[in-house]
Formats: structure tokens, C-alpha cells, sequence
């Protein structure tokens, strides 16, 4: 059995690894504090292009999404995001736990338009009771989406120019952002994300690392005391500089990218595999996550020699099924699944 | 100019205000623990043939829903309810700010169906993932509804088995009560309400008090510490005994039910006018409020001499119109909205 | 039987009772939007000498006290306020319910020094790891205290000065305000409140009103959707023009000052009468609040025929007893009180 | 320069490291959910002869407190704790953040005891207004305490029966727990710690592991949807089994409990050294923290060759140091450490 469920089975890139071995009986200051971590928040600001921005490190993706939204907002302010996006579904309630809003927008390609969030904000701002709405103050969005989907450099610039005209922050998850920059079609560079946003993530647990996330500050006013809502919100690793070499290794030469790009491309054979096979798509997805509709049978099938993530009983009766390949997948078990979905 | 625009334009009835003078300088206990409170708590439950339910009174409405909603859940823990319901809309966040999700269910007629709410369960109780989503505990619902439709007995009883189905709570909240239980197609008795829910709240601002409601607790895991909860929310109010008072006067002697229907029965008639000209309406109300379908042109017309209330900008061009009778509401000025309709 | 053992056990001043009668059958818009709250915002704005302030109409004591701290703090900030305060005692962990730490400081007369929250901030300020603290931003007062003393003109003014050195906002509770001012050792003009506090409240609750507090913003850091985020609390009356009313009356001709003075020299006709008799005090109260030491036999006789409140039970066997008058106290009761008095 | 300033400064133990690096590219199921994890699961309830007790893994100390305590209460009740506690001090108003008043109780030692407890029990239980006081539910304490000194077997098993009897639930924090069951004059097995508590956590950030918190639920009423709730508090690790991997490894043949009480026995010596030179203690230490008292000139002296942990200035101008031993302390450093405290 080989798993393409996720982009979490594994532990972490080698290289990484032997970074986290060879500094392992260092001794360091607790609470991101060390040599570690200042080099890999320099050495992210340099790839992204963002000399005055402030770089956390947080440990997981939901944990950065509550505390990232907990330390921009005011308490009645309210968050734009998608149907299917992350903070809506998969996060047990958490942003509503440290009590804001999310103001859900159908979206079927993952992805919010700016004229989408123009008109969200019009219709909050004109309401003759806007007094006793929440009000929208931030608007989220994943880079890649939640379905694989991915924002051109005009949509997300649009988005942000809409975002900035309402008054409304900008924040990019960036859970699997590596997966999106290793895209063939991408034309969104590190500094162009950097700019287009307010503030954003990169994630590390599904793009190399054990785990991590880096939160990067583009907008001064949300600066102030990050790290001590970091702390209340159980978010500020003791041993922070296990992220620190993490993601210094991460960014030093190259490697996230590089070794993200490897998995897109081998998402994008399976997807031509399937494609070539006339399955159906639930978005069209140029990154390493790929949502095919199949049938209960041909599901079964595929699952007797791989593990794949059965995400919804659709209403006609078949699945959608994430195939994922992650840094981590072989490149033999990528070919293997390619012969087995050329026999269903 | 006489407004139709809401059921809280006046202050109260006054046999309620007469009592309130006539009771003002005795001296009672605070925080609801004095007799007019004990009095007017014998008198709900009696009405409402529920003897061992606990009766707190509140001051308000968001402040009753949130009261409610958060001495009943643990933290992650959703409420399910219609998309225009009141919790999902102009509470400017209040649940969220109480730390629980609201799980936005659709609703072309403002109600909730025993079939959607076992479908939300459904979909929840099977999801692979359901460990990561927030946990539905609670069905909210208002009778009469947010557009003035109302539930009828076998609706209600079909809602509450789905419920207790699904292990949820079923809060109706009831700030027009009044207005329901005096349609004349209306075939839930008060009894009926008490037994087929878990909680419900007795609205009192709309319906001929100053302000005012009161919650009745049927389900005893509800009952623990309700009152500390309330104060902790800001809820109790210090000479608690105006609330008894006023819920005593408006129970005592049927009050509360002849004074509004009274008001639905005008409204009913502003219906029919509307009707007899032709003119749809949001959803089919056999209550206080009727939300009417107006253009521009017969909106300006109308509020030359009436105050209504524009609700929303319909995509057509035309407005969803709200118009209002109360307790309060003169014979004399409904006589003179029907002829302004009859000229429009 | 009569009762000193609140200033909330009647009903209402009997011309604000008129005025709400006079009143009652007026239709006005909802929410405090109404021409009664309009003219009361601006009789408090001229009372108090603060033509730039925003004013507010909140409905009680704990609503108000969570709903300034709510508005007016970032998640990971705190309030020093005295170990007795009211904050720290009888609000059931609202603050906390809101998110905030309260940063409880000792007090042996109820009130907090300059060179406390100086010597507050400096611990905080110099502690290697601030970072992991919870950062104070506010000062909680209340004039007069919880325990009855006062505020002296320097005393405010230095700790507004303190406040300022160290970014701290200072939040006067004035739940009582009313019998502070009527004190004859006051010093404090309602301007002086004003100008040296970022926000206050006037308590209507305790000084003649039904119900209510008017919340004053000085500080323009603090106004910003205040609005919404007291609707979120559930703390905007519906029929807000009541506050509107009953503020309007108690404002327009100095109803307000002259009802709690009298009160006030009552309280300190009752106090004479204890420490003639030699009876000691918990604090020296200058105010409405008179908290005195009697043994239980003590308190039992005088119980024979007056409502006392019994606050604790001391180590030593006696109990702190609050003895309360206010605007209802009838002379010839405190006389009688008195003459019950001299027979201990 | 060594760090003798906390016991988190290096990585973990190598036995730990080699089982991630060997398990490394394994592929399993995320969350929690994998066999490591319930290989470990396993492990600890043999450990503390619990069998029926629900372990979790979640990744540091606040996380872990502030999930366990949110899981546990309702909005309105309140944690009991020291003045010291951790819960109280250095978690940036985490408990607050979700909703719960900590009330500390003082202690000299940094112990709560059972008359301590009942004794808060009794005064808010006998309060006339218990109903507006926060509701005390839970007792915190840790296990060794924030300043090293260590619960008796009696001293626990009688507080669990203080809490018992009050209805309270115990949670014992055990971020350093290793260091306790190491120490040559403990009496408690982990067998009497599960025994006397509701809830307990088992650190592994400061005992050995790279990172990662135990919590160990023996009460019945705490355990439903315990991970659904660290989910929402950001607390689900996605590779979880990273914890599995390395309490698996910590628990399979007792390296917890060796490595710490090697620790112990060092911070031991240095103790005894310290104490033959006439040095006092803030609290007698029978654990890896040692918080002695020095003056300035002694603490900058030891500083050139040793990093100390400056944790308070004292009011009579000496400073309170901490001195703390961890599983990766080297015997030959802590020989020179005690030749340079003879130096002093």
C-alpha cells in the first residue's frame, strides 16, 4: 500500500533531518529567540522580497489561521472567506473560538474574486442596519486553494486592490504555497505574494518540515505584539528553534521550492493520466492536489494498492477522491498508480 | 407620519405601565429574586403548562439568544439555523463572541424542516473528518420567523423528534411570540410550544413591554447555573423585579396574547389590501410583520405619510418592504395605510 | 421592615416615572437613535464639560464594565483594578468571559495609588519575559469606590498622570458617580472626571433611574464602532429612547446631583450616629456606602427591623455590614435607624 | 559559556532522535491516529496503571493548559491556582483568552494545600452573593511546582479529597514531571499520580523530547470530544505521530524517568554546593530547579562562564536565580559550576 492521501504521511526532507541532528545538542534560547531562527527569517524576507516585514514561527496551519485572525481583528470584525476554504470546514470552529466571524462566499473554483469581495463589502457598507452585522475586516484566502486551484498574479493583485479599496486585510494561507510556486502555469513570484497581501503564511508541515509554519507581516498596524497572542494562544514553540533550523535549511538553497516543483509535476502526470482517461474534475487544479470524480468501483479498485482520501459523497452517487503527492512521493509509486488508473 | 416600520416604536401597554407606577417605590430584593419575579415565573409556566421549567428574565434579545446559546454548548459546539434567522444576521456577532459557530442552513420561508436538520446531522455524523469540524449541539429557530412565517403543530413536533433524533437542542426563539400564537391559522398552543422544545424565549419588547424576555428552560441539563451565565453575560438586570412586574401584568389576565392579536389580525387586513392589489410578498405571513414587494416609485409614495421599513435591495430593482403592526398600533392608522395601498 | 441594604431596591425617581409616562405612546426609531437620546448625549456632554466625547447608553454595571473593556482591548491585555473592585468580585468572570485578565492590585481603602500602576507597569515593563505576560493597558477605578471612599481631585489627577507615562487607559466606573458628587468633602467636578479619564460611566441604576449607565468616551482611540461592539454584547436596548428619557430628566435640571446629595448626607447622618456610638468602619466613607463592623448580635437587633446587607464574615467573628441609602431613603427612616442605633 | 538557565535548551534525548530519523520516512495517518501514537498511548496508561484512562498528544505546556482547562469548564467557572502558577504568570492570559478566571491562592512554596481549597470552596460556597462570583471548578497545580518544590504522597492524596469534596476537579501540570519522580526523596509513583487527580499532563519539551505534551484523562466526565477541542485550539498536531514516535520511545524502557533523575541528582549537588556555602533559597528544592538568592556582584561573577536565569529583583536589591539541570546536563559542567559557586 503507497499513500497519496495527503501531503502529511511522512516526517521531514532529509536534508532537514540532518540539519535538526547536527544542531540537536546545541544550546539555544527558548521562544524563536536564537541564531536559527534569526537566519531563516532573514533568509525568507530575502526570498520574499520583504526587508521590513515581521517572520514568525508557528508549529500548525489552523493554530496560525486563529492566531494570525485573533491578533488582526477587533472583536466584532469578521472574516471573507470561501464555502470550502479552510477556516469554514476543517478548523472545529476555531476562529469562531476566539470570536470572529466567518463570512462564507460560494466559490466553486476555491477561489474569491475581487469583484466578489467588492460586493461583499458594498452590501455590508450600504446595509441600513450595518450597525448590527459583523463587520468584514479581513478577507482569507489559500494559495494554492483547499481544492487545488490557484490565484494568477492579476486575480490576486485585482483581489488585493479590492481588499485595500474596502478596507479590508488581505491574508494568505499559504498552507502548501510551495506546491503553487513549483507550478508549471504559476506567475505569482515569492515577491509578488509579498506585495499583493497584508500578511501571509508559509507552510512547512505539508512542504518539507516536521512541521511549521512561517507567518510573514507585511502591514505595519498588524505588528504589534504578535508574539504575545502567539503565546496566549498556546502558539510560541518553547524549542523554537527546532523552526528556525527548519526552515533556514528550507530557504538557505532553494530546497523548498525545488523539492515542492517535484511533487506538482508528478500530481500533473497523474492528472494527465486521469484526464486522458475522461475523468472528471472537481476544479481544475495545476498544483500537487488533484479532487477526481470517480465511481464507488473504480474507487475500491484503486484502493486495494493505494491509500487515496475519499473527501465527499457527492449526490449522484460518486466520490471526489484527493490524489496528493507531496516532496515526498516516489517516483515509481507515481508510475505504478499512472498503470493502475490506465485500468480502471 | 405614523410608522409602521417596527413593533418597538412605543414604549408599553398601559396596564404595564400603570403597574410599573403603581409597584415603583416598593421596596425588593434585586436580581430577579423577588416576589413580582417569583409571581410572573408561576404564571409562564401555568400558561404554558411546563411546571418544571426554570423562567429567567432577561432585558433583550441578542442578549437572551447569546445567553442561551452559550449556557448550553461547550466550546466547540454549532448552532444550526436558517440563513436570515436572526443569530446569522443582525447580531453583529454576538454567538461567534461567545465562542460558538452558527451553521447557516437555507430558507426560502424562513423555517426550518425536520428533514434538514437531520441531512446537517447527517452529513456531520458520516464525515470521514467529522473530529475536525465544529459540532452541531443546538437547533435554533424563531416562531413566528424572522419574515413572519410561523410553524405549524406538525412542523414543530416533526422538527423536535429530528432533533431529539440527532441528540440536538431545539431553541425557539420566541421574541414575537405573541404575534403567532394570535394568527388565526395558528394551531400551536402554548402547551404545544413548552413540550416540544428544549428552551424557548417569551418576547416581551416586541409584544407590549418596555422591554424584556423571558426564558424558559424545559430540558433540566439546561438548568445549572443559568442565572450565573446570565450575570456573567451582563444579562441580569439589577432591579430584576421590573421584568417580574411587567411579565406578571402581561400573563395575569391573558394580556400578552389579546394585545397581539389584536395586531396580527391588522396586519392581516394590510395583507389582504396588498394582495387585493396585487403585490407579492417575500414569504406568505400570517403574522404582525408582512414583507411586501414594492418598487421604488410605490416605496417613495407609501412613505410620505407612513414610516416603513426597507429591508433589502432586491436584485429586480425593487424593494423587500417590511411593514409593521404592534400592540400599539391605532385602527384608525391602518385604515389610512389601506387607502394609501389602494392608491397605489 | 425597611431596607438600607441597596440603592437599587426601588423603582424610579418619580419625575423620570412621569416623564416615561408622558412619553410612553410617542413612536420613535429604535436602538438610541431617537431625539430623546440625542438631547440627553448632549446634556451629558455639557454637564460634564466634554463637548468632543462620544456618549453612549448602556443598560447596567457588569454590561457596561464588559462591554468598555471588550471595546477597548487587544486580545492579550489586561486590567489593574483593586482585589475588591467590581470587576474582581461580582461580575461571575465577565471580564474574563470577554477575554481579559484582570490584574487584581491590593487596596486597603479601595482605591489605587499613582505609584501603584507606576510601580504595575514597571514590574511589567523590566520583566525578562514580558513577552509572556498578559500586557496591562488599563485602569479600572470606580468613584466612589466598591467600599464607599472617594477620589480626592489630586488623587485622580496623579493617577491619570501615571496612567499617561505608562500607555495605560483609565476607565472610571461611575455606577455610584451620583453620590460621590453629592459628597461635601468632594472635590471633583464633573469636568474633572472628565478631563482626567479616557472613558467613564454615569450610573443611572443607582441614582434614580429604572435602569441604565451612560457610558462617556474622552479618548478617540476608544470610539470606533462602540456601537457594534455593545450589540454584540447584547447591550443595545431595543427601545433605547427609555435611557434617552430617563437621562434626558435626570440631566436637564440637575436632578441627577441634587437627589444623590441628599442621600449622601443621610448616609452621613447614619455614620455620625455609628461612631458616636463607637463602631468601627472598613474604610471611611464619605458616600452613600456605609460599611460598618457590628457583632452578629449587633446586626441581629438591628435586623429586627431594617434590611441590612451582610457583606462578609470577618476573621474575628464580626461581620462588615453595608448600610446604603439613596435617592428613595426616607428621612424618617433614617431617623428611626438611628434611634436603633443609639440602643446597640 | 553553558546554559544551566532552563531545561529546554538543547533538541532531545539521541535515543529519541534516532527512533524520528529511523521512523522518518514511514507513511501513516496524521492527527494522532497512528500506530506510534497508540504504541505510546499504550505505553503511559501501563506506566501509570490507568487503563481506562484517554491519552492525547498535544505539542507544548500553555497549549496544553489552556485546552485541558477549556475542555473541562463551563464560561463561568474558574481554576484555582497559586499565586506562582504558571497559568497564573507566564501564559500571556491564555485561560483568560478562553474564557476562565484563574483565582490564585498564595503560597510560600509554591504548594496549594487542602485546607487552601476547601477553604475557597467554603468562602464561595457560604458567599450570599455566590451566585455573581465566578464558579470555582477546577484546582491547578503543578508537579514538581514552578519553583522545584514537590507534592507528598499525603500532601496530594489529601488535597484530591479536599477537591473531591468540593466537587472540583484536580489537574495536575506535569510539564516537568520526570524531575519529581526522580527525586530521591518523592513518594509518589505514577501510579498515585493517576490515582489522585481528574487530569494530568506528562511533559515531554523539558524532559527529553524535541517537543510534546501527554494529557492523561482519568476522569470519565472530561473525556468527550477532548480532540475536537485541542483541534479548535489549534492543538492537533498534523504529523502527530511525531509525538507517538517519541513518547513511544520515552516510555518504552523507562528513559523518562533515568534521564530526569540523572538531572535531578545533579541539580542536587549543585544545591549542596551552594547550600555549603551559606546560600539561601527562595523555596527548598528537592527537584532540577534550584532558585537561590544572589547578589548582584554574584550573579554577574557566575554569569561569565555560566548562563543563569535572572528571574526576579528581590526588594532588598539580591536577585532570584534560577539554576536548573535537564536530561542533556554534562557531568563535567556542573563540576565547574560548583567550583565556581565555592569561588563566590
Amino acid at each position: 500500500m503507497y499513500c497519496f492521501n495527503s501531503d502529511y504521511t511522512e516526517g521531514c526532507h532529509p536534508d532537514i533531518l540532518a540539519k535538526l541532528a547536527a544542531t540537536n545538542m546545541d544550546q539555544t534560547t527558548g521562544y524563536g529567540l536564537d541564531p536559527y531562527c534569526d537566519e531563516a527569517r532573514e533568509l525568507i524576507k530575502k526570498a520574499f522580497a520583504c526587508p521590513d516585514a515581521d517572520v514568525h514561527f508557528l508549529v500548525g496551519g489552523t493554530q496560525t489561521n486563529l492566531t494570525v485572525i485573533c491578533a488582526a481583528l477587533r472583536p466584532h470584525q469578521a472574516v471573507l472567506a470561501t464555502v470550502p476554504s479552510h477556516i469554514n470546514t476543517h478548523e472545529a470552529g476555531a476562529i469562531e473560538h476566539v470570536g470572529h466571524r466567518v463570512l462564507p462566499l460560494p466559490s466553486a473554483d476555491g477561489k474569491l474574486t475581487a469583484a466578489q469581495v467588492a460586493a461583499a463589502w458594498q452590501k455590508y457598507d450600504t446595509d441600513p442596519s450595518r450597525e448590527h452585522w459583523a463587520q468584514p475586516k479581513m478577507v482569507y484566502i489559500s494559495q494554492p486553494t483547499e481544492i487545488g486551484s490557484m490565484y494568477s498574479k492579476q486575480e490576486l493583485t485585482e483581489l488585493y486592490a479590492a481588499c485595500r479599496a474596502a478596507g479590508l486585510y488581505l491574508f494568505i494561507d499559504g498552507a502548501r504555497l510551495g506546491y503553487a510556486l513549483g507550478a508549471p502555469t504559476n506567475d505569482l513570484t515569492m515577491a509578488d505574494i509579498a506585495a499583493n497581501c497584508d500578511v501571509f503564511s508559509i507552510g512547512g508541515t505539508k512542504c518539507g518540515l516536521l512541521f511549521g509554519e512561517a507567518v510573514v507581516i507585511c502591514n505595519d498596524e498588524l505588528k504589534p505584539d504578535f508574539r504575545t497572542i502567539a503565546k496566549q494562544n498556546g502558539a510560541i514553540l518553547a524549542k523554537g528553534r527546532l523552526l528556525g533550523v527548519q526552515f533556514g535549511e528550507a530557504f538557505r538553497n532553494g530546497l523548498y521550492t525545488s523539492i515542492c516543483q517535484k511533487a506538482t509535476l508528478q500530481a500533473l502526470k497523474i492528472k494527465q493520466a486521469l484526464a486522458g482517461r475522461g475523468f472528471a474534475f472537481v476544479t481544475d487544479s495545476p498544483t500537487n492536489q488533484q479532487f477526481v470524480i470517480l465511481s464507488p468501483q473504480q474507487y475500491e479498485k484503486l484502493s486495494h494498492d493505494f491509500v487515496l482520501s475519499l473527501i465527499e459523497y457527492l449526490p449522484d452517487g460518486n466520490y471526489s477522491v484527493r490524489i496528493c503527492t507531496s516532496w515526498a512521493t516516489l517516483d515509481e509509486e507515481v508510475d505504478k498508480l499512472i498503470e493502475a488508473i490506465k485500468t480502471l
